[in-house]
């Protein structure tokens, strides 16, 4: 049974965290920058918590599972702590969609990307048999490693280098939090003048529903793409005086622009 | 048996006449701009077709399907055509998400506003028992008429004014037109990198499933929330050379901002 550290608490850290032990891993220790949220998270895996990186206890795998912009701090603070060559060298993985794999790189261990591809929410059980892992390591040992790990918990795994990774991670914040943001966007808009959102549902499942039979391109309907000016100035009137105005008119240039380089293509 | 002329060739006057045809209307005539359309739409009815708004036949029912920026004018063109009163007053009826109601308001006839709240395409099938038929009129009389000709193709009908519709219609725009062009960029960017966009899709129904339990405020996730400012400067350098960076750059300020004017509030 391989042992797992995971560093970091967060909305990946908790949910990787679920998924491998429910197949059998064995979470060893939680370390977070917050005690009490390492503590809770440690408490499903009857694991040591800590708050304070000098205590980490090298597993066989090292999960780190924080925010990108952290994740540098955290391989150093590792390095520094234990610098010595391990009999069994570690394996260190990062989950981020962007950083690059290098930043891990170290003669005392084995390192690779471990990034799952799904919008992960501590509060939500995840199905991860159906989340992408995407994963790499520049080692095939390594590779190989790290794919019995990503096969364990989902059934679709794809190695892809870092290039590849950071396109794609840009499209999934387009896909899902760009998306996301849309429709917080228009059931504020709902709010602000007394309708339900759910008068919107059934328009909101056609889009999800269209999407899954055509490119989104082929899809498009609406005033952008009408040029139906009138129309353009009436929502243009309606959001005057809200934040949403920039993201309207972008939207639409947008629209526009793509639509008419497609036709001169 | 209610005869209807419908005006219009496009994706809403065809989903919406084989509606209407299909629960027994008697589409009569198809107007539109272009014969050669006016006449394939006509096909489906053993209508007449006609690119004359001179051959008019003042059914029971006009319906006025045509882009918001053209209504104003046909509606001239009906006055100008026959403008003494008729024995029976026919019912205008325009199928606008934003164009007001006052538009069609005319002695000489009964009219109201007729809009089928769904994204809508000429050559996609779509259950218009599940589609809200938003509608409205300033006569009562008028209003039970329009009522009757809506619950007849569906299940869903709402009345309401003209300044809410615009605002629905608005919300609308976001939810899918927005939605989808986000989706699009997304597959651009996943067909530039060589990367298959099926690979997001369990993301993209994630998100989807996601927004059917919660308010999209509350599931945001990704680096614009967690202000991860090394993921979101390699996105920007990803998408230096590409029309995306503006997108990118207002979605991500716009989901900081609506997460911190709501934390404060």
């Amino acid at each position: 049974m391989k042992t797992i550290t995971i560093i970091g608490s967060g909305n990946v850290a908790t949910q990787l965290g679920l998924a491998l032990y429910s197949e059998g891993f064995d979470v060893v220790q939680v370390i977070s920058r917050t005690l009490k949220n390492a503590k809770k998270l440690a408490t499903y895996f009857q694991a040591k918590a800590s708050s304070n990186i000098n205590d980490l206890i090298i597993s066989d795998i090292v999960l780190i599972a924080v925010n990108d912009d952290s994740i540098a701090e955290v391989v150093e603070k590792i390095f520094q702590h234990q610098p010595k060559p391990y009999e069994l060298k570690p394996l260190i993985l990062h989950t981020s969609g962007t950083c690059s794999c290098i930043i891990l790189k170290n003669k005392n261990w084995e390192s690779g990307v471990f990034y799952p591809l799904q919008t992960i929410k501590k509060t939500q059980y995840i199905d991860f048999r159906e989340v992408p892992i995407i994963y790499f390591s520049d080692s095939k040992n390594t590779l190989n490693n790290i794919k019995k790990i990503a096969t364990s918990i989902s059934n679709k795994t794809v190695v892809m280098n870092d290039e590849q990774r950071v396109a794609l991670h840009t499209a999934a914040v387009f896909t899902n939090n760009f998306t996301n943001h849309l429709i917080a966007i228009a059931q504020d808009i709902c709010k602000q003048n007394g309708i339900k959102f759910k008068l919107l549902e059934p328009l909101l499942a056609e889009t999800f529903e269209k999407l899954l039979k055509k490119t989104a391109f082929n899809n498009q309907t609406g005033p952008a793409l009408r040029k139906d000016t009138k129309t353009l100035k009436k929502h243009l009137q309606l959001l005057q005086s809200s934040n949403y105005i920039d993201v309207y008119e972008i939207m639409t240039k947008q629209i526009q622009q793509m639509h008419l380089h497609k036709s001169l293509s």
